[in-house]
């Protein structure tokens, strides 16, 4: 890396729910410096958010005066500036038209980049944050086919030539913490190895009769009763159905024709590697910090970079 | 009704998990009189299973030496003794066969009608006490079809010539209860009066894709996000996917000669029968006490009403 390339050019901020990440960005898209925070939204009282902000990256704004990009919830109706859903196809150039700046106390802009919306059959379908980490996937060569994004709230994201072109949310994550912590269900789930040969057998069961979910739960109940697998690998068997039923209804619409995308970097991703290989699924990893090329990318869109 | 017909032959003993029923039942299976408790296996400490049976039905028993008949989740693990499941086809008969007599303090016997097990590919499905209620409702001419029995764990049960010859169990009720109270879809549930527009248009998105579950649940939460759907009516949303999907599994390997009958006594079977409408099924209600009818068919065919 040439000095020329390492020359400071944007902050940008993925402010989620739960946690906060910024990244210190070069002209030419590489990140220089990255700093983390617990402080999510929901974490962050009285709405003081420039405080958090600017206490996160004030080593960095001291030095110059970068433009800053920020995404995620965020922009939520429980963040800092709520803003309106872009519509689909979406890509760096349709985020950017739809920047909303708000000016800080020092009278400098932050920029929000905003959510997308989708409307299907059954009902709206929204998100905050993935729209970006997707584009900056796009500027690394994962520009087309199916993503799915791991978590509390799944998301699964068709991108056609560098666009945003569908996406549907999963509430598996969620789902699957409220049936270990609250049902039934979690009396028999005992800490243990993960099994895999058990998750697996949970994933082929959801993916051949997804619209049997309600039902197949109950198996979560009797295979242990039964002594047909251990208590140990009970919670395997229960994220194994869901995340097979996840994938059966993420996958049955849509011709798959390279590799699913998969994004994020927690343990769960390993899970649903595991789970697309037991469909007959290829799947990629994307690399790390996907968003911060997406930050770079709309900014540049944007003409912020001039 | 003569004097006959009136002579007490029967103690029926309905005991579930959160509650429990007895009935005293006349040498025709009519109820002469009847009464209930809190006291579920789940409530009953130390395993005094005999002395919370003395204090209720006491007043019976101390005229007479009548025989008595337990059913429900008293034969589980977690009861007063666990019998085996018995297997599929199964009427009054069956039942009889497999009746496990245990010696209470006084030398009398109660005798305990096991439960029934079915195996499907996706694993084993059990049932306690919905069986005696299925054999109940046989005799009073609901002997052929699916009977649906709403509740924390729903049974759907085919029946045929009057016996049993399938079920599956839907965890439907407790997960309606989890998602509410413990996932983020509950922060947007308020208490209002019930709306059967939204009810019915969640069993409609239930019936329509119902492999879709886990991302037709992220509605519960958009819809009234984006102002769709009130507050008030987003528990009547979430109710209504749940048993829309429950019905559009339960009976699609199914052909439906005749309507579907719901035993229940609760709230819920007024749900059922909205939803089985929107599904453009027949229903019927099976009558209350059906269990006290089980009862006295299993007693005879065991000749213990001789």
């Amino acid at each position: 890396m040439n000095s020329a390339a390492s020359e400071p050019a944007l902050i940008g901020v993925d402010w989620g729910t739960s946690s906060l990440r910024a990244f210190l960005i070069d002209t030419k898209g590489n990140v220089l410096d990255g700093v983390s925070s617990p402080e999510g939204i929901m974490q962050v009282a009285d709405n003081s958010f420039e405080a958090v902000l600017d206490r996160l990256i004030g080593p960095w704004v001291m030095q110059n005066t970068l433009p800053i990009l920020a995404s995620g919830m965020i922009t939520s109706r429980n963040g800092w500036v709520e803003t309106d859903y872009a519509e689909m196809p979406l890509d760096a150039h349709g985020l950017a038209r739809c920047l909303v700046p708000h000016t800080l106390t020092n009278g400098r802009f932050i920029h929000f980049v905003t959510g997308a919306s989708a409307e299907h059959s059954g009902g709206p379908d929204v998100m905050r944050g993935e729209e970006t980490q997707i584009v900056g996937a796009a500027t690394l060569g994962l520009n087309d086919g199916l993503f799915v994004m791991p978590g509390t709230h799944s998301k699964w994201v068709q991108v056609s030539d560098g666009k945003i072109t569908d996406f549907s949310t999963y509430m598996t994550g969620e789902i699957f913490a409220a049936l270990k912590g609250h049902t039934i269900l979690g009396t028999q789930i005992e800490d243990g190895d993960f099994n895999g040969a058990v998750f697996e057998a949970g994933v082929k069961a959801g993916l051949q009769d997804p619209e049997d979910l309600l039902h197949n739960l109950f198996h979560v109940r009797t295979l242990p009763l039964l002594e047909k697998i251990p208590t140990t690998a009970t919670g395997d068997y229960l994220s194994g159905l869901l995340i097979g039923t996840e994938i059966a209804s993420a996958t049955r619409k849509t011709d798959i024709a390279t590799a699913v995308t998969i994004v994020g970097r927690n343990d769960l991703t390993d899970l649903y590697e595991i789970a697309l290989r037991a469909a007959g699924l290829a799947s990629r990893r994307a690399p790390d910090n996907i968003v911060a090329k997406g930050h770079f990318m709309i900014a540049k869109a944007a003409g912020l970079l001039e």
